[in-house]
């Protein structure tokens, strides 16, 4: 069996949730009528403390409708300098909805409150209207956000009437690192977008929550960007599983993560990045003189272990459900074996 | 049991599609690693012979997906005056892709090819460029359009350069209803977009057909839109069944259809629109003074039957595979009964 | 000189114009501090009774910004099916504004109030906000509009809360043709685009016309489609000439259209469209066996008169302030020369 | 008579310019019929040694209609971080473009390229295209940026086969401070764009140059944005006297900006900026102990001078043809004067 490192999208469903799947009761979505829909839209509801809950069909999707469903045309929308939807998400903002991407600086995700103030734009016609703030948590470099930066954005954001949205894709691994209530950071924003892939496992599917006016908003959108599904119980049915019964494993994949560091270091000019091990992403380089990446990445691919190559000269490996610590031990005495060939 | 004729969106998964749904081998769609939908893609592009097919989430998505990869941002498309794209996609085309929408005349979905002719920009400042010409089949209407029609459009839109894009959500009742491999229908476009859901009762998704080229710029753009999905081979193994097994049971839906307009009949003052009787979709008026929309829709709803109010003042049933011949004498008697009571 | 019959935009500003160019007073726009720019707001406001207006470099940018300052990104505009806005703004709406534009059938420009109503959307998850009405009076296709039916357009819209564009960039040929005050023509709208170019002769430049609130938006919107200007009073000078001193000259420019009909007649062959004869624009038809297109393009141009090939199997011939009943005698003489010529 | 050191843009024009748009020769420049505004596009063409060029009416006119004539919708643009373009206009990139901005960092608009070559995009599913690099010079921070600078940034552009687009609205300002010829900062852009209005006086106008193929489909753009104007050869021909004219009086401005700062600073605790003395502004703080912001510009403006409050805690003061030696004399007296006033 192939150990894939690259992503925790890459879970599989678990047997409990190909079962909800198969069994699943479901009506026409679009019409309002599926019942396991509108059961998980409520859960997450009640869960996160916001008025309401739609689903949607991935983390992307979430995070556009999201700020589609905010703002304005023209509006400039302020994100964190290298999170998602900044990054990765194929510059959508702009087609999609029209805003002026601003990125505030951050140190791994913490917001610099004091230059995010001075971003926010007064009256003037040169200026476009500042519409949104974006914050992500757990961030993609791996860190957990604090909630006192977090809730002083919120403030912030909230003296001059500007909304606030929150990436949480990973909320659930923030919660988990931080050791506080995932509602706790829900409430730093108006709304919050949250995967049930991932971690969590269900194959599809994440959810966006707001107020109910908000949501409505979100859904009619989410009508014309073409994520109005049809029976969509059936994968509903894996999110409620991922809701009430996968967020406790989390955990087990920080720990996971930490031990993997720990090996990491064993290998000689691997460096880790031990301020972004708050979750289940472990950040390190390796000398390119020591193992090309090439070298490296179908080396591993040879073993039955997938990762991907270096992005802005870091590797990232992810620990998930499939991810285990004797996988971890192979995984080193691999890469150990890998560097002594290369090294001839 | 509710009987509904509100759409053939409405209907469930089938037993096996939930067995197979259960048991489906998945992988990261996203990374390209799903086989189950590797499948279905590769399956789908034998049978409607293109190069290539995407899997989405839905039938609007496929549209605006399909739109955004034809198109350049400015271009006018050309879409018949009644069709889905225009008139039940919340307007998506000019924020999605930034076209201008011109309609061209139909009779009932059937392309006015010299009025079409006409409307096809020439070089002028003052004109935007037209970039794509829109055809759907089977039509919302209720009629399937004549391969010649579509032909001739296909001919004059190649003669200037111009792609074509087929919105196929019902193409396999257009080809049942023509006696025609769905791939001659689908000959007559550069892209055709095809559910699975509808009759077909898969729960979720849809197919994007065409190019290599065309659909790798779409399988961008279906990221970009929040349309790449993870582990998508759960529904996709829903797809393959819809396609497979379930493509021939839509004669039965028809007929289905023609026995109701029949019955339909036998109600004083019911007129059913006999011209647009091609496939599943049964279209009629109802004098307001016999019986009056609000006291037939809530009537019907306490006997269990769920209908739709008029639009543009017609009626609307749909057949699908939970429409028997039985229910279909009950909904006629209980429509007599409510009429008798009405009147009193 | 040349004597050139492909537009009244052609039209050259007067030595008075020229002089009041030279001579303005003028300051930075963008800051409002230009007092000509200030002057021809307010005199504009005046005549139209409107509450503001809004000095902008053209037509087309009057009408888009009009647009823009109305509409809510994805709403569907419904604009008649000849219309400048739809047919000569290189389909601006969709990207500048994003919205869907859904034309409304009209005889030659006026609407077909019924077929209108039913075009306005309910209230439907799949349908677009009906978020603006266009008209356009005088007509694109030299027709005046009677003020009948753009009242009767304005009351269905006002009773549906949706606002009015009236793209009046011939307003003033308009009011002369039905003989009444352009502000009258203006009341049947929210917003009003008028040209003080074209028969006015100005140089450059149009007046978009509302609610100080509307206009307070649209000056906005100009600035970020790149229409702030600076010393417009330039401009503006020869804009304020135009609407105090022009506007009684285009009876001649209609009286000569229909000398120029009258005369055209005399061809053989010739038939001139007399139910679009209500300003200076003359349509009709000559048999390409009697003389080609090209023939007699080429050949006019030869003896200096500029004129455009056929739009739609038609010609347009628009007389303005430098087409004399003088030249109309010679270019008829030129024309009946060409065809005795061609028929060798 | 009023001092106004708002802005360059400002400047009224000259007798000469009045003389030459009250003479010039017209045409319709939408038909390419304007003698005027060909000599003037022939003319900076050859100056700037670009194939062609074209007269838009605005400084952001000309960026916004460059950006959407290099990119498509969607792509990424990198620009630097305090430039025009993502500061002062209305986000107008995202609304008119689709695209996304993101920010480079420079200091004080010197691009800190190495930053900026790790911000270009490789091929991911995740990540748009890197459609443009937006540079400007002179530079909005008063700032002329270093040739050598320019130049390593369009090398590693061409290196990756990204078009470069200068924003050069004060170009001549940053040659003179540069002591280079114009044309050597164009020859780092693949478009740039030049203002005849600020320091040049020209009331109304700007210059996008590029190739023949670029600005081509930067005519046709500029139609759909509402740019396409009439008898435009009015305004250009104080274009041609700003180009032929003009340009070597910026040096003037240069000197009297230095002096002002000279003369600034006597005032104590009033910081002058003196790394941002390039070009004709003045920036420096003032301690609002000393004098508050409004009192400061209530003050100055009785005595009939205009400034603009702080942006970012900074006044700037900028020189242009209307501001003498004794001009600013007279300005640090009244200074002064309110600084004792205030202080009472």
């Amino acid at each position: 069996m192939w150990i894939d490192l690259r992503s925790d999208t890459v879970t599989q469903p678990t047997d409990a949730m190909r079962q909800a799947m198969a069994s699943a009761e479901v009506g026409d979505d679009v019409y309002g009528d599926d019942p396991t829909v509108n059961k998980l839209e409520a859960l997450a509801s009640e869960m996160f403390e916001k008025e309401a809950a739609l689903f949607v069909p991935s983390g992307t999707f979430g995070n556009q409708v999201a700020i589609m469903s905010h703002t304005r045309r023209g509006d400039e929308i302020l994100i964190g300098d290298e999170c998602h939807i900044l990054m990765h998400e194929v510059g959508g903002a702009a087609v999609l909805s029209g805003v002026q991407t601003r990125p505030f600086p951050t140190d791994k995700g913490q917001a610099d409150v004091k230059a995010l103030e001075k971003m926010i734009r007064g009256d003037d016609i040169h200026y476009p209207n500042t519409g949104l703030i974006c914050m992500e948590n757990a961030h993609s470099s791996g860190t957990a956000i604090a909630l006192e930066n977090m809730q002083a954005v919120y403030r912030l954001a909230k003296s001059k009437n500007i909304p606030v949205h929150i990436d949480g894709a990973r909320i659930f691994n923030a919660a988990t690192a931080l050791g506080v209530d995932p509602k706790e950071i829900a409430a730093c924003g108006d709304s919050v977008n949250v995967c049930l892939s991932k971690g969590l496992c269900a194959p599809i599917g994440s959810l966006l929550l707001g107020s109910s006016d908000y949501i409505r908003t979100a859904r009619k959108n989410r009508k014309l960007m073409g994520g109005g599904l049809r029976q969509a119980g059936i994968i509903a049915a894996a999110g409620i599983i991922a809701l009430t019964e996968m967020t406790a494993r989390l955990k087990e994949d920080h720990d996971h993560a930490k031990y993997l560091a720990d090996r990491l270091e064993e290998i000689e000019s691997c460096h880790v990045l031990r301020d972004r091990l708050d979750i289940n992403m472990v950040f390190f380089t390796l000398d390119e003189t020591v193992i090309s990446e090439s070298v490296l990445v179908s080396g591993l691919n040879n073993e039955k272990f997938r990762i991907n190559g270096q992005e802005d000269g870091l590797y990232r490996f992810v620990t998930n459900r499939d991810v285990s610590a004797e996988a971890i031990d192979k995984l080193i005495e691999t890469m150990k074996t890998l560097i002594v060939k290369a090294s001839h």
